[in-house]
């Protein structure tokens, strides 16, 4: 049979592993260390199985309408996908069909590049600086489209809303989006940009700060224009993507704020805490404003330590890529986590200065 | 601004109406009447907020596995996704990229047209005989490979297992794609074909007979290379597409054989009747294997019928297109709900034959 010449052939992605182990201390994929709010466990109580043999709404308007709450503009600025993923893809195909190559950085989250190649897309990584910076001026010229996230991952770097409001304002050319994953452990949200643009995409996700990986929800707010364009393009090939329980329980999520301002605030904490530790064990580390950390050793290379940590049941990310080989990125866990990492750390070093002394 | 002159232009794909309305009687979007087991809502309330902080597992295993074990083949030769039209879609993508067209019915599921342009297919429509039938020559010709629903939607018809695999057989440099959505209500699945021919890949979903629309939930059975295939293509662009409720739900739903065999006769009988009925009422009808009646009368157009049932808040599927114009597609509901449809018909061409006298 020779039916496999007609096959696509691809590069899968390896993703952060998903160990089984109950032991196993889980600081590689970003999730959040705390449960959703109990009010998601309630809306699946309340389920209704005489809704779930119907298709589910398909404009997923009480999760939309919770979110245009939320963000504080109408329902019709709000587009609602699997995951920020799929809102991502769709974004790349909805607005990237220039001739012109897309924009962002080299550093930076990597299904851009996948999604650019699968949609036929052409791009051009613009290097960040050599601390890991934004160059503004890399984007201030012509171009397809823009995108990068802020905080940038897996970097942690916080652009200023004014940086962004400039690369937006100068490209009126070009859709802009704003990948903003990991906005709420610190950063601010450009949303409010897109009542003055309409040439930008701001894209958030539930799997972060709503401790809702699980239920696979992301969203986008933009201008009215934009929102309708996306639609239009999902609508065109798949009526219905969000199920009953992404809607019901990813509504119940945003209805509890005080729930989500308290996880995020743990988490900062933390954060804050575990990158003092860090640093006083010779690491250095972005000022990251995700919920992870970016970290390299003055002495040790970061291969190492990720292969010590994954033996010691300590999972944390690395990457054997250009200009980022010798960092690790370390979610940001609870407290006892935390601790237990730096515990193991700290041995380790110390263990590794004495036999090298 | 002139971004949207990269923005691409869709013509929006109409679904059928998803009325708020409770009083109104659905039978316009093939969905089940009766509500998914028991076993469903059981595994809802189970759901472990603990989880659903972690991404789901990207293969869907427990899922996985339960299918496996319904269709008796291993877990390596099934593959899941957020639907059948998100399962056919990345099939279209990644087995059918050749210079030779991709082949279906002219009358057929029409979503099938829409993802060849997304993918930038070509393809080829072959129309069915004057009484809905696939013309088994029209497939046995060079293609780049061959999709069709058995039973055929909207019209219902069934081809025979043999033809099927005649059309597998005769195109070992194709794969053949047969959309099960409907087999449960009467036909029999071509999957154990799928042991044989390495190039069949065989979809259904959970939407009609498992009472799952909700969930959004297909699955695909096929050779270890295709679907090897399939996943590499799948995990090269998003890791994460079921959520946990899709995984832990479908698991629950596929467990309950029982339930599931009781539904589907239930419906069977209730097709029956109200096929009968229908053609007592002049209405010719195709020998239909779905959920669905596939009707014309013989005297009043569809499209009247079609606003008068409409307004009385009766809901069936009717297209404007060619070959079919002069078709009503019906949902099989309950006993109860083809009853009044009955009613109302009945009347309704009385009323009309006594002002027409």
């Amino acid at each position: 049979m020779s039916f496999e010449k007609n096959v696509r052939r691809v590069e899968p992605y390896v993703a952060g592993e998903q160990p089984g182990d109950k032991d196993i201390i889980k600081l590689n994929t970003n999730e959040c260390p705390y449960p959703p709010s109990p009010e998601v466990l309630k809306a699946a109580g309340e389920l209704s199985l005489e809704r779930l043999r119907l298709y589910p709404d398909m404009n997923a308007r009480k999760l939309v309408d919770a979110l245009a709450r939320y963000c504080q503009v109408p329902s019709s600025r709000i587009f609602a996908g699997v995951g920020s993923d799929d809102v991502l893809s769709l974004a790349f195909m909805t607005f990237f069909n220039s001739d012109k190559p897309v924009l962002f950085p080299d550093v930076t989250y990597s299904f851009y590049e996948v999604w650019a190649r699968l949609h036929g897309i052409s791009y051009e990584l613009c290097p960040l600086d050599e601390s890991f910076r934004i160059r503004k001026e890399d984007y201030l010229r012509p171009n397809g489209g823009i995108i990068f996230p802020n905080p940038n991952a897996p970097t942690g770097i916080l652009e200023s809303a004014d940086t962004i409001e400039e690369i937006v304002r100068e490209n009126p050319d070009s859709v802009v989006i704003i990948d903003e994953a990991y906005i709420d452990f610190g950063g601010r949200s450009v949303m409010e940009l897109t009542d003055r643009y309409e040439n930008l995409l701001v894209v958030q996700t539930f799997s972060k700060s709503r401790s809702l990986a699980g239920m696979r929800i992301g969203f986008a707010v933009g201008s009215e224009k934009l929102i309708g364009y996306l639609k239009d393009v999902k609508f065109s090939f798949n009526s219905y993507t969000l199920n009953l329980p992404s809607i019901e329980l990813g509504a119940a999520a945003v209805s509890d704020d005080a729930y989500f301002r308290e996880t995020v605030n743990k988490i900062i904490r933390t954060r804050r805490r575990a990158a003092r530790e860090l640093s006083g064990l010779g690491f250095s580390l972005t000022d990251s404003m995700g919920n992870f950390l970016f970290a390299s050793h003055e002495t040790v290379p970061a291969s190492e330590l990720f292969a010590a940590l994954r033996s010691s049941g300590i999972y944390v990310r690395y990457w054997n890529r250009p200009r980022i080989d010798n960092c690790l990125r370390i979610t940001v866990g609870t407290d006892g986590q935390m601790d237990r990492l730096v515990e193991f750390l700290k041995k380790y070093l110390s263990d590794r200065r004495k036999k090298n002394d």
